[in-house]
């Protein structure tokens, strides 16, 4: 049946009859109107929100299943080790045996599936943005290889001593360019180049902000490594995903009970009202000194060491044919070290990652605490007191932290070059948070009344040290500023702003004016091509312009130049390419 | 006497026979060469560090210096107010005579000076940034009227409710500007329009970091209100100029014995283990909708009065010919509600602008507090309980609370068409705060013993809906997310991080798809030169290229055209302009 239709005024087509002669037609075509104009607004407004919520989601389900799972695996590694008996061989195998077959099976199972699945991937990644297309590198098809190689490496726990964020920046991007290849293909829409950029970008903030919980630093934080420009509604979009991201694995975390509601990570209860004397500002400002000289002679060996790998003849064939054997012999070498009633003990090896941190972050001086009582060393961790797991009766405290440093020193550097998926930054915040402890400790035995200013006594915290250690260090490593503010969101404080800031300017000062970034590092090692980035701009650098390099005389071949003309032109000058033109 | 010269083997070039022969020359040549190393270190890490640390520094003396006097004006009002006895008349007029004084004098000093100190100065700098050229905006002898106009307005505190971000920022980069000029001139380098650019970001950082003590969004707030891009390199210059100035300016603080040790400006004492419930989410996001939607409705009655006072009549004509008679009536409006036996007594207008914001942010329940007993209003203030002034026995806390945004709403918009040098960030931002309080102590009514999770009761802190009003609500105003990392740095704490990033989200979403930011309003209203940003990029709008505009068959005119012919051309078609080309 054709519908009757008819007109009106003012309407610029036939209107269905039924709608003509309906009642209240004027109120009725508003509402419809401003239902059409909100659909439109919400549609507007929608597009890549609808796109960079679904990812910032997806990631947290991502990141919260393997810290679930995760975790499950090493309660089963720690259940082994305590129920097998007192026999010595057995504790070690049980100890040992674990992180062997895990990192081994992590290198054998990503490798073979694909070759890009190793490392953190932020190096490439940073090729990527700058320009380089690396192919297959944000394939779909490395997702699974990097998943399962990343839980089985962070499944070795503090054993071998690596994190999560590098890897999940890559899975993070890889899950962007997925689901952007998809929505190309859905709603037909061209694929565009710069507008796939800007989603990677925010896929990037998205990555670090699903492992810290920390959507600030993650936005700052895959921006300063990834890029040396950008613009700022980028940085929203970041803010978004990143927002999404942090909530929903928060809200996980909330959902099974281990929170009750949603908060940082590793929360600290320093001081308030007065967090730290004046003149405390200095030694904030020495640490960030030291952290930064550690950084150069850290990024120096670690580099050297990476390049000497991969050029030694055996270990080239070895990384080269059998990467499993490979990574079993470093994961041996470092299980034993860390065995706990071996050398483990002067390590704090019962303690995991995480536990390492919420140790470090402790506002209570050790040393004075130990002072007076001594501690025996538990036969089984105490989740009350976990800073008995730094204290030896003979070594004290400061042994203890001080061989912590040197031997996870060559410990790392042995880890980055284990071919399987892997983070490098947690330890590296790690170590400087231990870099700190060191410094808070030794001030708060020097000054045990704390430095008095006003009269009123407050004792150094430590704690603050080692935030602001871990901040440095991690920043003068990956040259970023924005760690410091990834110590504040990890611990819910802020109160040591300006000083852990100092600190961070300090070492980044001096590690950028001596070596490249750890991510620049890896880059060279790995022969990535990439456009250096001009750091220092000298004073007279501004006015050079590209005339100043241009060659105006060129030597051009016509299309039409006899032999002998040609064989006169080339051996007359020692350029190796000549332009091809029409006609001279 | 000539110096007696010898070769030595290496060496380039002749070498004077005392060094030649004098001892260890090996030893002392690598440590000349040591010494030489570390000042080319020194100087290239140095070069820009140095200028950026004195901006830093210039700028934190002038801000404490601004404070100190605005201070001690205050202070001498306060003390005339209340010594001048109890005659209503004498009272009334010591309260209005004081600000309509200081803001005429504002106006009238100020803009006899120059024309450009009028205002905050942030949207002439964005537009200045963005490449068009505003002759003499930049000159160094705006500064003198800039500073004493602006301390003027200050030194009328809360009476006409106005701030320093704006305007300091503007002082900031005129500074950078200046010593730019003369570092040029004494150097000798050529002027560089991108360096110059360079600094100026940075000393837009220094600006909000010296008035907020805060580094972090000092940059990031800069950035996003000035830029669509920016350099990372440019991101860690402004850091460091900013930290320098929030450091001098806090320790000047420290110095004068008015803080123990450096913190932030508005510390709270926020809960840290629970410190809302989860379903609180739900509220947050829901006040940030709110402010969003408030701040369309002021953002859009704010541009309509400014026009409407540009355009009127008797408003324009008694601004072009006598501006301190307009600042004058408007502060005898503006002083006259605040009067605090009056008007100003539901407007807590005893308060300062700082107090305001220390009262807002109070982790207490007033509504829970005043139930059981009601606190008479005190005849002084009482430093302790700065909450009494917010406390009407008949009125309680919501009405004041209320009364306070519907005036202020008006009177804000009102303040800011005076021609004088003033910001209009930090009333905005206690505006926030005051949507964010309402709303809190209405939750605290309506869950008096918390939203239950869990089991354990936690009450509503009214204060955290305040800092996530304030975040939100001068985030929505200015179309940026870094107010929620000032709203942090300002407190000292970040207990609440997701849900008021969350709230300023939700904000941004409404307010930035509505209307133009306060600043690019202004541009607007000002008919500055500006190019529109496009925020809302469609899906569609990506493959769009400069192809589909332009115009590939062009009319022109050769240089030996006859008369005739250009008269041929000219009427055959109705362009406007036509290229004259040496020969068709």
């Amino acid at each position: 049946m054709e519908e009757l239709v008819g007109l009106r005024e003012g309407s610029s087509g036939p209107v269905p009859l039924q709608e003509l002669w309906g009642p209240c037609p004027r109120i009725r075509r508003g509402i419809r109107g401003g239902l059409e104009w909100l659909k439109q607004k919400l549609f507007r407004v929608g597009e890549d929100w609808y796109f960079l919520m679904t990812l910032g989601v997806l990631m947290a389900l991502i990141s919260y299943a393997m810290n679930f799972a995760i975790a499950r695996v090493v309660r089963a590694h720690k259940w082994l080790y305590r129920e097998i008996g007192d026999s010595h061989l057995l504790r070690y195998l049980s100890w040992t045996v674990y992180p062997v077959a895990l990192l081994s099976f992590s290198s054998g199972f990503s490798q073979s599936i694909t070759p890009f699945s190793g490392g953190s991937g932020i190096p490439e990644l940073k090729t990527i943005l700058s320009g380089v297309v690396l192919e297959d590198y944000l394939d779909i098809k490395n997702f699974g290889a990097k998943v399962v190689g990343l839980s089985c490496t962070l499944a070795t726990g503090s054993t071998i001593f690596l994190g999560k964020v590098g890897p999940f920046v890559h899975l993070s991007v890889m899950i962007a360019a997925y689901l952007g290849r998809v929505r190309t293909r859905t709603i037909g829409e061209p694929q565009n180049k710069s507008k796939q950029n800007e989603m990677l970008v925010a896929a990037a903030a998205v990555g670090v902000a699903t492992v810290f919980a920390a959507p600030f630093s993650g936005v700052l934080f895959s921006v300063e490594v990834m890029s040396s420009h950008f613009s700022v509604w980028d940085y929203w979009r970041g803010f978004f995903a990143a927002t999404c991201g942090a909530f929903m694995f928060r809200l996980l975390a909330v959902f099974n009970s281990e929170q009750e509601t949603i908060t940082s990570l590793y929360k600290t209860s320093f001081r308030v009202d007065v967090p730290f004397d004046l003149p405390e500002i200095f030694f904030f400002v020495a640490l960030g000194a030291i952290c930064g000289i550690l950084s150069c002679a850290y990024l120096f060996c670690q580099r050297t060491f990476l390049g000497f790998v991969k050029t030694n003849r055996f270990t080239s064939k070895l990384l080269a044919t059998s990467k499993p054997l490979y990574s079993a012999l470093a994961a041996l070498v470092l299980a034993s070290i860390t065995y706990p009633p071996g050398v483990g003990r002067f390590l704090a090896s019962r303690l995991s990652m995480s536990e390492h941190l919420d140790s470090l972050f402790d506002n209570n001086s050790w040393a004075l605490m130990s002072r007076n009582s001594s501690p025996p060393w538990p036969t089984e961790l105490d989740p009350q007191n976990l800073w008995f797991e730094w204290h030896h009766p003979r070594f004290t405290i400061f042994g203890t932290l001080a061989f912590f440093l040197v031997m996870k020193f060559w410990m790392l550097i042995l880890a980055t070059t284990i071919p399987i998926p892997a983070g490098y930054f947690l330890p590296i915040f790690v170590y400087g948070a231990a870099i700190g402890r060191l410094l808070g400790e030794a001030l708060s035995v020097a000054f045990p009344e704390g430095i008095v200013s006003g009269g009123v006594v407050n004792p150094i915290m430590p704690g603050g040290y080692a935030l602001a250690g871990a901040a440095a260090f991690s920043g003068a490593v990956t040259h970023t500023i924005s760690t410091a503010l990834l110590a504040f969101e990890l611990t819910g404080q802020i109160v040591h702003a300006l000083p852990v800031l100092m600190a961070v300017l300090a070492a980044n000062a001096i590690a950028q004016s001596c070596q490249p970034s750890f991510y620049d590092g890896t880059i060279i090692v790995k022969k990535l091509p990439f456009l250096p980035w001009i750091r220092g701009r000298k004073i007279g650098s501004h006015p050079v312009t590209v005339e100043h390099f241009m060659n105006r005389s060129l030597t051009t071949l016509a299309k039409d130049t006899p032999l002998q003309e040609v064989v006169k032109v080339v051996t007359s000058t020692d350029v190796a390419e000549y332009p091809l033109v029409e006609s001279t």
